[in-house]
């Protein structure tokens, strides 16, 4: 029995510390150490390199330390048939909300531009949109859309959910399936994407999507870059169809230098930080899925393999 | 019997013609027209020219056209002993809440930094604090600090507020008065002050009050530019023992071309647009207390000689 961790990022050794403060006694290694690879039997992985999974004999399970798993079905080469876990964590919602909800009043309020303005010593008041003046639709009613729309309805905003089924327990308009897709598009000055990456999600924000849209619309895209085609925006934009568009996440990340993102005055661009895991809040999730593979218990939070999240 | 309109910017016509839609019977005039001044007994005004309302003999009120009534007091050449009268709207404060409620969040996520990465083409993860980080002070609980505490209490921010008198109906620690407002002070991650400006609150945003906040502390003012001392902020930002300041409001509006706040990477300019009065909004108030003053009834929203609000 050991954990494996496998990221392409700087922070292994920031969560081999916190795993190993939880639990002094667990065999936790880092993938670019010596380690036994016959022992591990759950691997810990956040954009592992592709084919790296193949080296465990004995793995039983593949955790991700985050909400979004979309990469791991994406390695072909890993072993198939394993349980996969992710992160269902109430700070990953209330990050996203709160950053989301920043978004939305940044645009209601010009505050982009004001900062563009400032740089140049401009002084010119723009007239501003209300709370009640916008209906925000939210695309993915998972966990991440429920708590934000939880936060919206909070604040009077005007809100409606476009998702597989339908939702209990909140008092909103949800929409559901490819029939009601149009209508919920229609009623979106505000679109707000928090799709799980699927076969079936993969550029759903496109120039079909965009036109059912209302003309003026924003969209704040906080689920992942391969929802969106970059083209389609910039064409959408440009042609004045859609008002601007809040990115926090790129097919490519860091986002290219000469991606033509950087530069569109529309688009407002944030480094894939709308919401982060927070080790102290996830790392008894990763260890009580540990103990119960140990213990042959059933696993929390497995991902189906035929939805994809 | 008649209103006359004094205003410095290009809103007289607007102003005219929705009060005039309101009710066409209504002698109403611009102050640039010609018009009968003996005739006039209600002036609207925002920021009129200093001594203009001597000029009407039969004078009987002076009605803001918004919250603030501070540039009345400052014309020492008005007739004295006249009612003074405010706009009380809830528009005002909601869309001053939404304001606050915007600014505090880009603060907490850093989109002003982000903004300016991106100009430079820069990705540069930043970590950023959560609404159950900090504690948000407001300074002025009358209309528009109750309405702000109430929506960031939705949203489960820890809100303190420091007022004249303690205040009911609101499930919130308030400070009162002098002897309590250095222990509010401690606590205040964000300030927000949304004080009347008087004689007691000119030049209240100085390093001395600044020095009592938590190092690190945020600043929002939208109340008036006569409450900041400009170069105190300055030298607070540059020691680093505040991280920022979001100004709607300045001394002098439009800010000054060479004036530091421009170029200061640490604050965060807008053009007096936190809140702005919503004409479909505030007719009838207006209306009301013209009719209130033909007939002898009490007027609404009469503004206190002695506090100055």
């Amino acid at each position: 029995m050991g954990i494996v961790i496998l990221r392409q990022d700087d922070k292994i050794d920031l969560w081999k510390k916190a795993l190993l403060a939880a639990d002094p006694e667990i065999p936790i290694y880092s993938f670019l150490e010596e380690h036994p690879r016959d022992e591990i039997d759950m691997a810990l992985v956040w954009k592992h390199p592709k084919g790296s999974l193949q080296h465990y004999p004995n793995l039983k399970c593949i955790a991700c330390f985050g909400a979004g798993v979309d990469f791991i079905f994406e390695d072909t080469e890993r072993p198939l048939n394993l349980p996969i876990t992710r992160v269902v964590d109430p700070k990953l919602a209330s990050d996203m909300s709160e950053f989301v909800l920043g978004q939305i009043l940044s645009h209601l309020k010009h505050f982009n531009q004001y900062k563009v303005d400032q740089l140049k010593k401009v002084w010119v008041m723009r007239s501003y949109q209300r709370i009640e003046d916008v209906c925000v639709g939210i695309m993915g009613m998972g966990a991440l859309g429920m708590a934000l729309a939880t936060d919206l309805l909070k604040l009077n905003f005007n809100v409606i959910g476009w998702a597989n089924s339908p939702k209990e327990n909140i008092n909103m308009p949800i929409y559901t399936g490819e029939e009601q897709r149009n209508k919920f598009l229609a009623k979106a000055d505000i679109l707000v994407c928090l799709l799980p990456l699927t076969k079936n999600t993969t550029g759903i924000l496109n120039e079909e999507l965009f036109r059912k849209l209302p003309k003026g619309a924003y969209v704040i895209n906080v689920a992942r870059g391969g929802h969106l085609v970059d083209n389609d925006l910039i064409k959408m934009l440009d042609e004045g169809h859609l008002s601007g568009a809040s990115l926090d996440v790129f097919h490519t990340e860091p986002l290219n230098t000469d991606h033509p993102f950087w530069n569109h005055a529309k688009v407002h661009i944030t480094p894939h930080i709308a919401s982060v895991s927070d080790i102290a809040s996830v790392t008894p999730q990763l260890l009580d899925n540990y103990k119960r593979l140990q213990s042959g218990q059933p696993l929390k939070n497995v991902v189906s393999d035929l939805k994809g999240y």
